[in-house]
């Protein structure tokens, strides 16, 4: 709770401006809004540096268009995350100005494009098949306003595509690097840059993958020291953490 | 491979200076140093940020104490992770100057301290059985030149405990979250600030927490969207990316 | 097996009224019906405070109605829980009256409204993905005849949400938590009440949520010491003992 | 947060009572007391209705000692599971009438015997390996202040113990059912009873009971529809929750 | 290897009516019969006591077809497992003969009815959920020449009607339990009866039942001593041990 | 419930040899006498074949001592199974004629040796490190009455072993085999044979065995249809179902 | 990094043939090319004896295609596993001389069929379920060169059929054993056989099969020490491994 | 079966050296020796190519001594791996020429040194925690007669080590790869040589580890094709399928 609130308010109350119920009532709602069948958090940007993003997986077309539209109207940027191209159809129809981004299966509309950072991101992945995981990372940085560069398809079954980009990734102030089937890719990022390397496991391949934590596990166990991992094709939330670190680092 | 090195010796090879067997074994070997059951990393520090720590598990002391001597000897600072008394007691003999930080299981030797860096980490834990992974990621985090503060058992059961302690984790530049039994606390405070939170999942608990495997899961399920996590009681490791996040903001 | 049935049917048996073999049959029939299919379980009610309820998946839409129906004609009230509309379309046209929950999965038919309780049963939920099994469980305590208060979508990425509801979550008799992802909000209502409370982990989710184990074990391991736990997505079980605790304490 | 002591808080700031920066200290850290390793939460007992129990595991004899010797200088009753007799012989020399329950591994200390309730549970077990479960939480439930009824060794490999003493569970209040191996006790429990059943899965047995969940899992899937479940061999959590539920039904 | 066999063998060649490369050949392929994409084991019914039956998932109706049109024609009766109305469709045009079991999903095709055994095999199941695996067992028993009694639905959430068909059960030679959810049923028969009893977990269910692991685990660690269990919806070789069983009884 | 018993009870109550009350007492507690710490199973051994047998792991070797003495008292025949040479000379003081096992880990007691089945089980085990196991099956088989014939060490690596006791295999009643690693022999065995084979997963092993997972597996999934499976580590379970199959077949 | 290379290299530097710039350039980018959305391994057939090969799963047919077409101008043999008959169609359309392998799910083009070793690798399967995966294996293995000799359904429920083919097995050089199940193949050949044995687990099956986990286990716990592994259904990786192995016995 | 010594003893047959009965004998028992706890495989070698090993986990040092007497006295070279310095002890007092490999935790006595291969096996290991598993390969190896390079501790935080020792693996006819935590060194390899790489996983290691199974994941989904697996920490296996590719390499 902001002790700078609540001063503010026990100022107005000594001053005869609120009565006492309505600090009470003030103290007790602050930063919320309670709507229909969902409670809104109107201060996640001031409070967390990200803003409500819809994860449209088990949501209807309509529920996703619903929400998207409610949000523009309030001038919060929308974006749409495992979004198919029917819920954008929905979307598009309330919000002409909505660009679907096919690969990384999200919907995006901003009003106006977010200043872009001068320090950069560098979204690095193993193969082809964890495009769509690392096409989200890249969207979603994009979209909060980081500055992308793209390092892909060079996994370790032939490492010297990796060495070839690497004065390019060395150059980030983070490293997300996307790989599935046995994730080696972020152990050999992580021995070779002196940055935060961000993993994301990737589910793509069969058998004892197990749909990703085969990948997992090898991230949590990597043998460099300044990795840390999120959940399996969470190409979103890496891109969230490593936003919060270039725009601390941007001042 | 880098690239202003070539260069260099290019230059001199030019220059007469190298022969060209000298040039070829020069780029092949560049920064290593064979010994007898070891390949030593010379370069790691500049590399990668972060020197090379001996992880004691599975050694024996006198194992420990003859790697802790050499580095000490080459001027690395040391530090040796889930040191036991027995191991530090034959560092010590060795290394008179060698510090043993028990809750941590941590032996440190630094020539001189480091820079303390203004910046600061927040180490946040749920527990006081969690304390044996908080401390280690304190005192690595101090090992590596940052300030750290310690804002200790302020799990979930009691969350007011954490509210009256917000303001400090908020001032902070990256929250290392060390949390047991449920990992809840990763999400809370992930959920309320705007800077990166870095989940260490505890192993302390028994039954269905199947040694740490509930909390790992939780802080990779988190709800809030800028949490990573590190390995299950790798206290360690989330020092070394905090350390990265804070130096970069440094400078 | 019911010491007062049988001091009854040996005084019938001591005044003739009943034969040995009727003595003996009735003993080892107590309270039980053949069928065709089945073998229905006539007194659960009178045994477990609960009538039956059919669990519709993996049954036809013909067979739920059959079922539905038969129950109907013997005056038992008619609840169908993980029904889809094709089942209730089946059900509605044997039972005029039923009446489908489409979110919550449910058929209802109950000839009349039971009398509800004056106390009353909190369902809280973290967000609106947990909606389908928020609702089975207040549904299904209402159709038990527990009055149910809904707090919805107040998860901890933003838990001021939580706290401006507090006071109607304090003044249930029990609470149920209905939580997917890491399912922290279990253990926070836990430690901030005094009363029960029933967690049920959601399969809502993806990567290493593996189908609602991550809740599951959130939920096990909770640090919060008055939290029990049903199966996943089991919104109907929890509301189940729910049902149990506030009738124990109406009378 | 609580609304009477805010309203009281600010009836006193009014009336010149308290100074603004008071109130500001005094509403952010109601219900809270910084120690030096630990963070004490003093208002447990009226938050959630049980006091703080010290979880012995990983502690030493002498930690659990000062603990306990703490809990008791301010008047709070003292209860430590998961404790050895070593552990016990350090707190009985710092507070003499301390009690060891050795079977339950508890140790106690109660100024005076808590008043108890006239509704009871019924602590149930399948077996004699099962009994350390059962003693904790049978002894957690009388030092919380129930009554409790002990219906030992009736697992279903001889089911008619089980129906001898039913008549002695149908009169609980709430039944907490401790099996381990196969689990099934809990559900034929639950389908004799109209009370709420609470299922402990045990961890003894071998090879693929996996160290408890075989009876876990058995528990979380019971046909039964009202039995819910605590973490393995977690017989204090159980009886925290039945303790709740009789609580309430008194008054 | 048959020593009679290799005995004959000899005989047939010392008196010259075998060559010694006729010996050799006859020697190492006993029993065997190679076709085009299978190998068939001719003398499987003779060896192992049960005839090759088809396993019909991840064929097609034709191959399913196909092999049961070749097995008939040699006489060999033909059952085919886990099929699809499709490939009976595609059976009966070759086998006119053929049935269809729908609840136990099997085609069928026998020259002339096998002589019943006196002794009979109980199938026991929990629930009607249960019906395709308890048919499955029940069907192939019939078809092995077993008489078989079913005994459905009679799982322990209303545990009175077991009890109500007991003597039936004890009646048996050997009995197959058929449950899934918590599986339960099994150690309850296994508790009452002194004949061996043969658990078949079903993987009916959702959540943590885990695809009927949950039932699996709870019947390898029944505590009754006398019951084995083979894999999860194996009603097929439940069925094939039973008949063993009973075979060896009757002669 | 034993019907005959009813009868005979409900007849003595019309002679007047029993009063109402006496009946009802009867009924209710039918062959169930209860101690101090357990609740014994008088008629297991008429019930279901197999008299209790003592489990001794997590017993004090006093405890197992004690309920060694009470059952030989009784003249129940004494067998404890997984028990240390302590726990035997605890035994041994009270019972003089007690027998230590030491391969099978097992106590047996028997006042006269039961009469021996003509018919016959086959242990067979895959090797050496399965010698406790198939042990424990051989011992528990002879206990019972039934005649055992142990074939050890003839694992797949080296197959033709197996072969050359095939004979004697084939003759048996039933077979039990006992295998670790990869636990092949189960399926080969039960490709050969035409009677019950019972699978007996062994912990033996390591890395990716998990404890006997990995053999367990393996049987689970036997292509030979006759094989079913017991708990890992049961020989004890094993040699319980196959005596139960070889008394059937005796009389 | 190529040592001659370099070499050749500086001998061109030293002769005026390449600027500085040049020779920096060209070691930093040997055997790399960089296209849209892939980077191009060229030399990986040189590097590791093996072509680059499509994984089809999770592309579209126009992307197959596209990379198909790409690498046969380049006269690349082109091969793509896991390939629906929609690619092979959409394959087909800009290759006309591909050819569709349905069993394997295989494509294959060669311009020129390659020169078959002498030497020939065992393709043995246990079941027809497994063969979609056995003839990936041989389908890889032709393409790639090899001579391949199939011996499929010869599990070990009729192990005779194994041991009719043992001399074309003992034959070859390497032996790839593919099976399902319980996977037991893979350890009786390894047991008969002084050649290495590479076995693949097959995911055919139900129930505690897990997916091909069953088989897994078996395989890496096989009794037999000649036996290696590789992921389940992996039938092109055995195929690789294989083909190595008879390359380098070639020459 | 051997069918020129079957031929062999039908020729005797035929010439009146042998009895009927002696060839029925000498048929079924082949290579095979009855001892009294044991089944030897005397020709394991001939059959194999590798002889029978100690596998000495589990073992009494007496038991180790014993076996290890018995063979050495027939002529078989002795091993006997796992094996800890107090059954060395034991193994010397009968061997006296017998060798303890400490680090491998391996006892060899051979007679005389075996001719060493020329072509060589590469052992490759990521660091010092792996060094057990490593020794345990390479001393096998050489035990067999292979040549053995070791390459260690090159893992992947420190890339440039394993390029600087390339053209010694490259010379290799096949690697054998040990690595512990996220084990991507295998992939690393794998995608740099045209040899076999047979992947060991090892349990160095904590938390998400799980024993090895993290290392065990990624080897068996590496991205390079060429690679095979064995169990967890299993050198010895890794050396024996090593050893027959080098064997059939040399002739």
């Amino acid at each position: 709770m902001d002790r700078n609130e609540i001063f503010r308010l026990l100022e107005q109350f000594s001053q005869g401006e609120l009565k006492k119920e309505e600090v009470v009532d003030h103290i007790s709602s602050l930063g919320l809004e309670e709507l229909g069948f969902a409670t809104i958090d109107t201060d996640r940007t001031n409070r967390t540096g990200i803003p409500e993003v819809i994860y449209s997986a088990g949501k209807t077309p309509q529920q996703v268009a619903d929400i998207a539209e409610r949000m523009s109207k309030r001038g919060i940027p929308v974006m749409a995350t495992r979004a198919t191209r029917e819920m954008f159809d929905a979307v598009h129809a309330v919000i002409p100005g909505a660009i679907y981004h096919e690969m990384a299966r999200a919907i995006v509309y901003q009003n106006e494009k977010p200043q872009t950072s001068e320090k950069y991101i560098a979204v690095v992945s193993a193969g082809t098949s964890d495009m769509p995981v690392s096409e989200e990372a890249a969207i979603t940085a994009e979209f909060l306003g980081a500055r992308v560069e793209r390092i892909y398809d060079v996994g370790v079954a032939g490492i010297h595509r990796l060495f070839h980009r690497m004065e390019l990734i060395k150059g980030a102030s983070v490293v997300v690097v996307v790989a599935g089937m046995e994730g080696a890719l972020a152990s050999v990022v992580g021995g070779l840059v002196d940055i935060p390397v961000i993993g994301v496991p990737c589910s793509a391949g069969y058998g004892a993958n197990f749909g990703g934590v085969s990948a997992l596990l090898s991230m949590l166990n990597s043998c460099a020291s300044g990795v840390s991992v999120v959940n399996i094709d969470n190409g979103f939330g890496a891109a969230c953490q490593a936003f919060l670190i270039v725009k601390s680092m941007q001042g």
